[in-house]
């Protein structure tokens, strides 16, 4: 454990939603002092009147953000680097800076590049979620038997990867590991990004009200996560386009392919791809 | 509750896997006498054994069809209308006879053309699996909560659909209801045929052993029914060709309209998609 996980006392979340929430829940427990900045006033009064948080402000307030040993930011992609643009200067000389968003490469690159040199930004994606948002419904169990990724690039210091291995397993992860921003993202495209645009679209392809008595388990299964925050969903999708489509295409293919076998009576070539899909998925199951 | 399930006694299922296991351990422990026939000595024996049946034969023995009360196929599905043409002859008079086939269209006539006048042949989908197949993995417990439809013809008779009902309700079914051949094989080919389809091809686009560590939630939901029984799944999409490949074109469609969206950075177009799915999966959620 880093020494720093042991001095570091006062940590600032920047976003208090779903996730921010229940950061902070994991971090208050333990004992850190914990602040958010949410612009979201009912958050901020929820967080406190619930004890979730010590601090909180409605606007980035110079003071808050100068008096963090470290900065948490739970905001959604797109506003991220602008939020670094304005308030940077407040920062701590030495404070070290992550995050827990969905994709890397689109932001991780440019957060770097405008930053300032005293102090160190170290990406994390933390694998976890609900079909639920805001920090009403944080809860940091959903970080047991989940993965905690952190995303280095060649700016970062082994003393920072390091700290935010340490914050992976504070927080209650199971399995902490590291890949690059392209590793991850690539990863994240197929089976994070791709699946919810599958189980969007079984639940639009077809008018099924009158069905709901006939869902078994599997229709249930692959749509739970049909149940989506678009605005986040939608901004997640755009800023990783590139693997996203290539998962996509890749996908779109194979049913195809499973398509046109049925179609063809080729039931020998349905079998393989049936014996492949349990032996692989038999592999999952053997942890 | 029809007489008929108080007077008899003497219940033949043909077909001793999974489901046929599993309406033997639910009918034996009401108090039923339950024979079985299946090919496989192993499956017998083992039944048996654990006195799940009462009297088992791996052949198709005269004597043991001509004394039950009523049948029960639980056969592959491309086996059937043989089973029928080669044994129908021993069934006593009047027997009422029904199935488990997850397709229905594509039987059920077939069966009803060729039965003899004296008995009736009445079709029923108890819509419940595992992922493991086999008397020896079978359960009763799989019924509860699930749906147990009757599929009838207008060849079969108010009573029989009636006895077939309470089949259901017997069996431990959470709902019991009546589609007829052609509603049942439409909706099965979206909730269940398409929903496996999309797990296998999910599992097979990608070699994703290296994944595992980083499988959340949502990949696992998506893929737990990509582990499949490929003789069996293989009939059944083959005898169901015309509705399933029709939901196959809608979904392909609607993922490649989402896929464009993406594309395109149709962000209203998408996030639209994602309104329309959340109000769909919620309804499905209410109950």
């Amino acid at each position: 454990m880093s020494m720093e996980w042991i001095n570091e006392h006062k940590i600032l979340i920047v976003g208090l939603g779903l996730i921010g929430g229940s950061y902070a829940k994991a971090l208050k427990r333990i004992g850190y002092m914990v602040y958010a900045i949410d612009t979201n006033e009912e958050s901020i009064k929820y967080a406190l009147d619930n004890e979730i948080i010590d601090k909180g402000s409605t606007v980035s307030d110079p003071e808050l953000i100068g008096s963090a040993d470290c900065v948490i930011i739970a905001l959604y992609p797109k506003v991220i680097v602008d939020w670094f643009k304005e308030n940077q200067k407040h920062f701590k000389s030495g404070v070290r800076i992550t995050d827990v968003t969905g994709i890397k490469a689109s932001v991780v690159y440019d957060i770097q590049e405008i930053l300032r040199d005293d102090v160190e930004f170290i990406a994390a994606h933390p694998m976890a979620g609900r079909e639920v948002s805001g920090v009403q419904n944080s809860d940091d169990r959903i970080f047991r038997n989940a993965n905690f990724i952190v995303v280095p690039t060649d700016k970062n210091t082994p003393e920072s990867i390091r700290w935010c291995k340490d914050l992976g397993r504070i927080l209650g992860f199971d399995r902490v590991s590291i890949l690059s921003p392209e590793e991850h993202d690539k990863m994240i495209a197929y089976v994070s990004q791709l699946t919810h645009c599958i189980a969007v679209a079984l639940m639009t392809c077809n008018d099924n009200e009158h069905l709901r008595d006939y869902t078994g388990d599997s229709f249930r299964d692959l749509t739970r996560i049909a149940r989506i925050n678009e605005n986040m969903w939608s901004e997640l999708f755009h800023m990783n386009k590139k693997p996203l489509l290539e998962e996509m295409d890749l996908f779109i293919e194979e049913l195809t392919s499973i398509r046109n076998f049925i179609a063809s009576d080729d039931s020998e070539a349905l079998k393989e791809k049936m014996r492949t899909s349990t032996k692989r998925r038999a592999y999952f199951d053997k942890k």
